[in-house]
C-alpha cells in the first residue's frame, strides 16, 4: 500500500494550523498528534485514535492529545515536519514516510522480504532496533515508537493468476514505494497512484494490478468487483509497523512517570492493532472467497525467488545511504537471518502442521 | 512446559504472608503482585518484574507494586487464591494453572492445537475471549489481562528422533497438563516432573524425552548435555499467553485513569515479551545448533496428525465442563476456523516464501 497517495488529494489546500503552543496551565496540556490517515480510516486511522484516546485517559487528562487527521493540521506527509518543528507535539504514521529524510528509516516500517510485525518488535526491543533508531531520530529531533502493525501484507489484485516470471513483464501494477523499486527490475511496470485513482484506473484498464493492504480493507475498497484473482503472499511489506514520533524537546520536558505512560500506550497499541487486523482479516478473507466468488492464488516459487534476488538489491542501495544507514541495514540483515531461522521452526512450522491436519 | 512442579519444590514452607492490607496514604498505595515464577526467571519472570515496574513507574509511584515471585508471599499456585480473596492485588501467571477453577482458563493460556501468540491476542481483544474472559473471571473476582507471551513452545528433547506413531508407543515424557493428556490418549506414557527433577530422571533413564519451553529457556538448562534430538513444532503449547490477574474489588476502587494506564502496561507486556522471546530465540536456537552438537528434527505428517485428532478430543472434554466452558470452547473453536485460514496464507506463506528464496 501506500497511503500517501490515497490522501494527497483533497488536502492540498490544508492550511498548516496556526494554532497556539501547547497550552500548560494547572499540570494539564492539550497537545497535538498529527497523523497521514484519512480520520478513522479502518484500522489505522482508528489505531492513532486509539493511541491518542489513551493517552488522555491514562493521564486523567493532564496530558490531552488533540489528533489531526491527514489535512487537518498539516499536510499528511509534513507530519514528521510539523513534529520535528514542533508545530505538533506527537505524529502516527508509518516510517517508510520519512525516507526522503533518510532512507533508513524505511527499515522501522517496512522493506520487501524484511520483518513480520513480531520479528520488527523483536529486533526494535532486543536486536539493536531501539538503538539505531534513537541514532536517527536525534538527527532530526524525533523520538519514536512502534505503535502498530498491519501483519503481512497481500500481494494485490490481478485479472489472471501469475504463472510465472512471464506474466511479471510488462504488467502495469499500482504499486508504490520500494515494492514498486522491485517490480521494476523485474521488468514490470509500477505506478504511484492515489488511492482515489486506483479503482478508476482498473476499470480504464490504465492498469492491471493493485495491491493495497490486506482482506479487510481492501473488501472495503471493492476491488473484488473488477478483479477475482488475488495473489499471495505479498513480499513487500511483510509486516508494516506503524509509529509514534514525538517531537524530543516536548518528550525531554516529561516527567518520567509520564515517558513511562506514553511509551507504554504506544506499545499496547502495537499489541491491540495487530489484535485487529489479525481478527478482522479472517473474517473478511471468508467473506472474499465465499460471497463474492474472489480467487486465491499463491505466488509461484520461481516468481516469489526471482523478486527476492531483486528486492535484496534494492535493500542494498537503500542501507548504503551512508555510515549510520549501513549500520541500520546490517543489523537488519544480521537479525532478520537470525529471527527467520527460528520462526520457520516456531509459528511457520507450528501453523503449517496444524494446517494440515485440521484440514485449514 | 509446566512451571507448577518446577516451582513446587522449597516453596511448600512458605507462609501465606500477613502482610497488611495495601498502605494508602496521601494517595500513594502499595499494592502485591504475587507470580507463579521464581524471580527474574528467565522471559517469565523478569516479565513479571517489568509489568510491575511499568505501573510503579508510570504512576509516578502512587501505585507501587511489589513483587513477590513464587513462594515468597503464598506458593505459586496458590496466587489465583490470593488475588481472589485479596491477599494480594494483583498476580502475573497463566491462566492454565487455574483449571481445577474452571477449565475454561485453559483457552486464555494455551491448549494443544490451539492459538499462536498473535492469535490469541486476536480472540482475546477482537473475537469475543474479553468478554468471555470477564464473564469467568466474575465467578471469582479476578479480572485478567494478556501480559506476555512466549511464543510456540518447541516438541522437545528425545533421544532418537520420533519417525512415526511407534516411535511414541510407550515413550516415557515429562509433558505435563493437556499435553500430557493427549499423549497418553495415544499410547504414550506421560508423566508430570518438578523442573528440579526432570535433568536426573533423564540421566538414570526413569523417563526418555521431555519438554520444556523453547530454544532460549531449554539452552539455559541444558538439556542437550543429554539429549541431542530437539522436535519441532510443539503442538502443545503454540503461544502460551501470560496474565495479570487483578483483585476486582481493588480494581472497582481505582480511578479510570488508572485502569487504563494498568492495562496499557500489561498490554504493553504482551508486546514487550512477545519481542524478547522471539529475538532470544533466535541466538540460542543458532547456539545449540552451531555449537552443541543439536540435531532439529520436525514431527513427521502423520504423528501431528495423530497428534492433532487426540488434542480435538481432549479439548471437547475441556469445553464441556458447563455452560459457560462450552461457549468459551465454541467461541475458541470458530475463532480458531478463521484466523487460522488467514494466518496461513499471510505470516504463514510470507515466511515460507521467504525462507525458500533467501535459503533461510
Amino acid at each position: 500500500m501506500d497511503r500517501r497517495n490515497f490522501l494527497t488529494a483533497g488536502v492540498a489546500g490544508a492550511a498548516a494550523g496556526a494554532l497556539a503552543a501547547p497550552a500548560i496551565a494547572q499540570d494539564k496540556q492539550v497537545v497535538r498528534m498529527v497523523t497521514t490517515w484519512p480520520r478513522n480510516f479502518p484500522g489505522l486511522g482508528t489505531g492513532a485514535q486509539r493511541v491518542a484516546d489513551r493517552i488522555t485517559a491514562a493521564s486523567g487528562g493532564r496530558i490531552e492529545v488533540k489528533l489531526f487527521a491527514a489535512g487537518e493540521l498539516v499536510p499528511p506527509f509534513e507530519s514528521f515536519d510539523a513534529v520535528a518543528t514542533g508545530a505538533a507535539e506527537m505524529y502516527h504514521g508509518a516510517e517508510y514516510y520519512w525516507q526522503g529524510k533518510h532512507k533508513g528509516y524505511n527499515f522501522f516500517a517496512a522493506v520487501p522480504m524484511g520483518l513480520t510485525g513480531q520479528e520488527l518488535q523483536a529486533w526494535v526491543h532486543f536486536g539493536g532496533g531501539r538503538e539505531l533508531w534513537d541514532e536517527l531520530g536525534a538527527k532530526f529531533g524525533v523520538k519514536g515508537f512502534l505503535a502498530g502493525n498491519t501483519g503481512v501484507q497481500f500481494g494485490g489484485w490481478f485479472r489472471n493468476p501469475i504463472l510465472s516470471m512471464d506474466d511479471m513483464k510488462g504488467l502495469k501494477m499500482r504499486i508504490p514505494g520500494l515494492g514498486g523499486e522491485v517490480l521494476r527490475a523485474v521488468g514490470a511496470s509500477a505506478v504511484s497512484l492515489p488511492g482515489g485513482e486506483i479503482f478508476p484506473a482498473l476499470q480504464a484498464g490504465t492498469i492491471d494490478a493493485t495491491e493495497w493492504v490486506g482482506p479487510y480493507n481492501d473488501l472495503a475498497f471493492g476491488f473484488h468487483n473488477i478483479l477475482k484473482t488475488y495473489m499471495y503472499p505479498g513480499f513487500h511489506e511483510p509486516g508494516s509497523g506503524l509509529s509514534v514520533g514525538i517531537n524530543m524537546g516536548w518528550w525531554d520536558s516529561l516527567s518520567a512517570a509520564d515517558k513511562v505512560m506514553i511509551e507504554a500506550c504506544c506499545s499496547a497499541e502495537n499489541d491491540v492493532m495487530t489484535a485487529e487486523f489479525n481478527a478482522r482479516n479472517g473474517g473478511a478473507l471468508a467473506a472474499l472467497v465465499n460471497e463474492h466468488g474472489v480467487q486465491l492464488h499463491r505466488f509461484p516459487d520461481e516468481v516469489f525467488a526471482e523478486l527476492a534476488k531483486a528486492s535484496e538489491d534494492v535493500l542494498a542501495a537503500v542501507g548504503s545511504e551512508d555510515e549510520l544507514g549501513g549500520r541500520i541495514f546490517e543489523s537488519f540483515r544480521t537479525f532478520r537471518a537470525s529471527v527467520a531461522a527460528y520462526t520457520k521452526l516456531s509459528e511457520e512450522a507450528y501453523t503449517a502442521a496444524r494446517g494440515a491436519a485440521l484440514g485449514i
